[in-house]
């Protein structure tokens, strides 16, 4: 029988933890052995999580410093940014597939700018495999240390990184408008995540700078060869899960829609999770719910030179925990759809 | 290897049939051969849903006459009442699981009377088991046809079935409030099932004549072994998938809510689907989503006598398609769980 | 031309202080002199509402001891319980309408069984006038304080005060089965009204101990002249407004569902809020979103002897802020109806 | 007494129609004399709508042609296009405010393209003018005909005409996201527009094609006073009503972000329903759910150069029917928020 991979989740109290422990629940090779969340050590999953009622058999919450890493094999990081590459920057022993966003970007300088402090652990960040499964696999077989990518990069990249390695478009004048549903703002208690105030409503928030700017930024300029400069609007819509970023590009001149159809047919022929649509088909979150599937398609523009490439994912599966695992699976040999093969939930 | 089970849905353009597919897509020993729809015969699946989007290998729909069953094992029937009858009355080769109404009720008279007509198959009445799985063991490995329970009626009788089956309920002011998500009100065009008319906002519907009402009395009256009476009023909340049963029973004289527990809990000890939660822990449709988990829970009412019963599940997996891969899975000498084992959805 | 009304809301950073405003924005006789809430003491209302932004003229916000009462006609308290009737028993000049449970029960006894503390002004409970308008109209323009009904306890009410008032339905046997939508929570920052914990699923709540419980029951056994015991079950729906109340009764001997509608009809036959449906219409909640109206209906069970009274209102407006507008005019001899004209918003 | 404007809604069975019933049920001058609607010729607006079950005294519905046009003021017409220039262009008697398409391209071939036939009635599109009230002001006491314009446009051009028309801003590389609720589907019959379909999920629609780009395009060119082209991409949005739409635009050389707020706080500084939000207040749907206001706010894009301006309406009042009652008071003289103070509707 194969060898099981002994995981532990730090911030398991969070959605992101939340789903990267509904995903290793029935992955047939992990094993969860220690969960972490400071502010609920000594409770049980059941306790803070509805859908967990019946899965009594989880380890209870401990405090992540008392979580015992000597029998893991890899630390799953759920954990805010900073906190987690202060706990995370200490660990010798497992692998570490980071979550969060600190060894997304590759300068500390950029990564003071963005999230306000001295990155905690400023060596590892030559190390950390940027995580996007389907552009890193060469490096995750042998990585240490993964940072999962965010959940809008997630999708800008999956639509736009082939066609800028291809210089099929431009990288000064990229428009994106993104969208995402409220789990992607947290389990943390803000009025503005009430339901009476999202709800029957919707509205565009970090206008101008949000963080996953330089990120997005960073990878597309290292697929382009060149700068690359976004124009990106995140707005939040009343649904739990679901992510979809609708990019305006110019083309590069003598290029046309259709040729940008055949890059991305080509790169993604044979992934499993991520799918050009036939011509015409609009991408949408409730084709990806639950699932680690991404939707792709490209349009030609009325206003001539122009496209747009639209991309839908689940900001929590494909965005997040579920990444997590297709790099696990990566990591340790296994084959990536391992545990993620389940279609997406509809309606 | 072990032997594959060859599947055909009949009316997969519904919310029934999808989920069917769904679940039969991760299945380890199904293998689906044929999809029938007779609106949108010639359809692939991928053009009839939107989560199919990424599932192209899958048969295209073919008008239910045209379905071969020849190399067909095991027949999924999600078609309308007494179009069902009629189809799945003339079958001879594979084994049946009808999700329809058409084989629940075990009196013609009473199909006619509720149904508004006259019984397509009433021979096949006395043969067919009615598939509440975890009361219907015995019956299922030798079954050909079986009837899948109505979403309420599976709540209902996973919270009364065994009160009334140890007398420590009476059977004849049962007062039962249901709420459930719009999937059960199906696919067909109907404007009060527009999302205007149903996002925020709740109504009551069919009060006092919902066709479940019999089907609820009947299996009640099997575990009671007298006739019992139900007040019944289901409302339609605005959500996808979700059903939960509030049931304010009056104890059998000399009974203590503490005993109804001690029922419950030896009912479904080691069930894997159905959960008596801890005490005061109130059961809500987020346990379940998009699971075969049925959870349950009973509390004293503050009248003297009384207590409330409260389940919830996922009307479209336990109260439907779930139930019915969990059927099949009995049928065949399987593990009741197989594909059935991913965690709940949440958020 | 007519004097000007000068009101001040106490408690305006909640979701029944700020309907409450923005019903007297519009009210043609009523001016907001003050406005307070202690938490946000400082701020503009529309840098505490979104939908105040483009009321830049309300009056700031301050802390509740530092309103200047002194020009006050009518004080609205929307405080919590317990630190509502501390701060309204000491006051002297204005008329109170109080929107907390404070003086609602006649008892000070049974408010410290289910409210968990001594009364704060035990004196006043005698004088206060519990103002479910409808019914209160006699003592409303001499009254010095309102005691508004709780939410449920409007919609059950007004369902059911009539039927018992004119001994149609017994009092012993009453099922309530109740649905709310999520501002009736507050707008206080609780980990269980985060969007993605209410959207998309439904649950009961306060089994069997409900704080309106003891409040419904006392002004039912008013009404019938002698001790009433009711179930009540609410539920949490996902929807911002709307509150739905689903009564099963037992019918007096001899009488008939066609007399409990007469009853109905009797009762509301010129109310300009108040409406009995036609038969067979369900009350729904979208049919009064916004707007002060209540809509009722009853039905005949299929359990002889029975029947289904139900009643749909706005939680914030009927049941909380609009009621207690209504009661000012009656209190003020304006029409009830000033300032409520509104049709419903729906969709 | 002031005298009374009689009017007809052709359509009312529509979302839009039934909005302005709502609306001019409480507006002090307004009569409704007649109410249209062809499939449901026959019944009351109380059988036809929810929220008008308690208004009793509407006039019934007919069909369009049996409307008696003698002792009307205005009509209002919310037909779908082609059937509205059909029937409105043989009116000769009242006024005509119109909510289709069909008045509001002053080009016939134009129209012909973008929806897909002759039109109508191409001889008065001359006369129509473009009721975005704002700036229509001196042409529409004497208009006779007056085209309201589309939900989008509406929103696009409070937030960019005045940009564009004092040039601080180019016209070249406009692009406009866009959001809106599912009632600006309407409320036909259609699968997509199913509650299970749209619920907690989002989606692109009529990429690269929507009938609203002309109507943008047009109005802009005419503030402009050259051509004008934008990229324009329309989302539906899990919520009834709503419509926000955000523009990147470029930045005329030399002008700065400021000097763009500075152009719209003189635009609309003493507009009723326009309203330029404080620095760094996002725009959001809820500012103004249920109402007639329009929320804009600017702000500086990380792209130097570029700026962000953002706009947020209700797509069925400021968007469509409540514009058009503000369009009749201003045709008739009266204030224009005549009937249309009712401040939004929030949670």
């Amino acid at each position: 029988m194969a060898s099981t991979i002994r995981i532990a989740v730090l911030g398991a109290s969070g959605y992101t933890g939340a789903d990267l422990v509904r995903l290793a629940l029935t992955h047939p090779r992990a094993e969860i052995v220690a969960l972490s969340a400071n502010s609920k050590a000594g409770q049980t999953m059941a306790e803070v999580w509805p859908h967990f009622a019946m899965v009594p058999q989880l380890p209870r919450l401990v405090a992540s410093e008392d979580v015992d890493f000597a029998g893991v094999d890899v630390v799953f990081g759920c954990l805010p940014h900073a906190a987690s590459a202060q706990l995370l920057g200490s660990l010798t022993g497992p692998r570490i597939i980071d979550l969060s966003a600190d060894f997304r970007l590759k300068d500390a300088a950029t990564y003071a700018d963005w999230y306000g402090g001295t990155h905690p652990a400023p060596m590892l960040l030559p190390e950390a495999v940027y995580g996007l499964t389907e552009f890193a696999r060469d490096a995750l077989p042998a990585a240490r240390l993964v940072a999962c990518p965010g959940c809008y990069p997630t999708a800008v990249l999956l639509a736009l990184q082939p066609l800028l390695g291809e210089a099929v478009i431009g990288g000064d004048r990229i428009t994106i408008n993104a969208l995402s549903g409220v789990s992607g703002s947290g389990r943390g208690l803000k009025e503005a995540n009430l339901f009476p105030e999202v709800a029957e409503a919707v509205h565009p928030y970090a206008i101008g700078r949000h963080r996953h700017m330089p990120e997005i930024e960073q990878q597309l300029a290292l697929a382009a060869g060149r700068a690359v400069t976004i124009s990106f609007t995140p707005h939040l819509v009343p649904m739990n899960r679901g992510e979809l970023v609708t990019c305006i590009v110019e083309l590069t001149p003598g290029k046309a829609v259709a040729y940008l159809r055949h890059v991305l047919a080509e790169a993604y022929a044979i992934e499993p999770f991520v799918h050009l649509l036939p011509e015409g088909v609009a991408p949408a979150t409730r084709m990806v719910r639950g699932s680690n599937h991404a939707v792709i398609n490209v349009f030609a523009d009325r206003v001539p030179g122009r496209a747009i490439v639209i991309a839908a994912i689940d900001n929590l599966v494909k965005g997040s925990s579920g990444q997590a695992i297709q790099n696990m699976n990566a990591m340790f040999g296994l084959p990536e759809t391992l545990g993620l093969e389940a279609a997406p939930l509809f309606p």
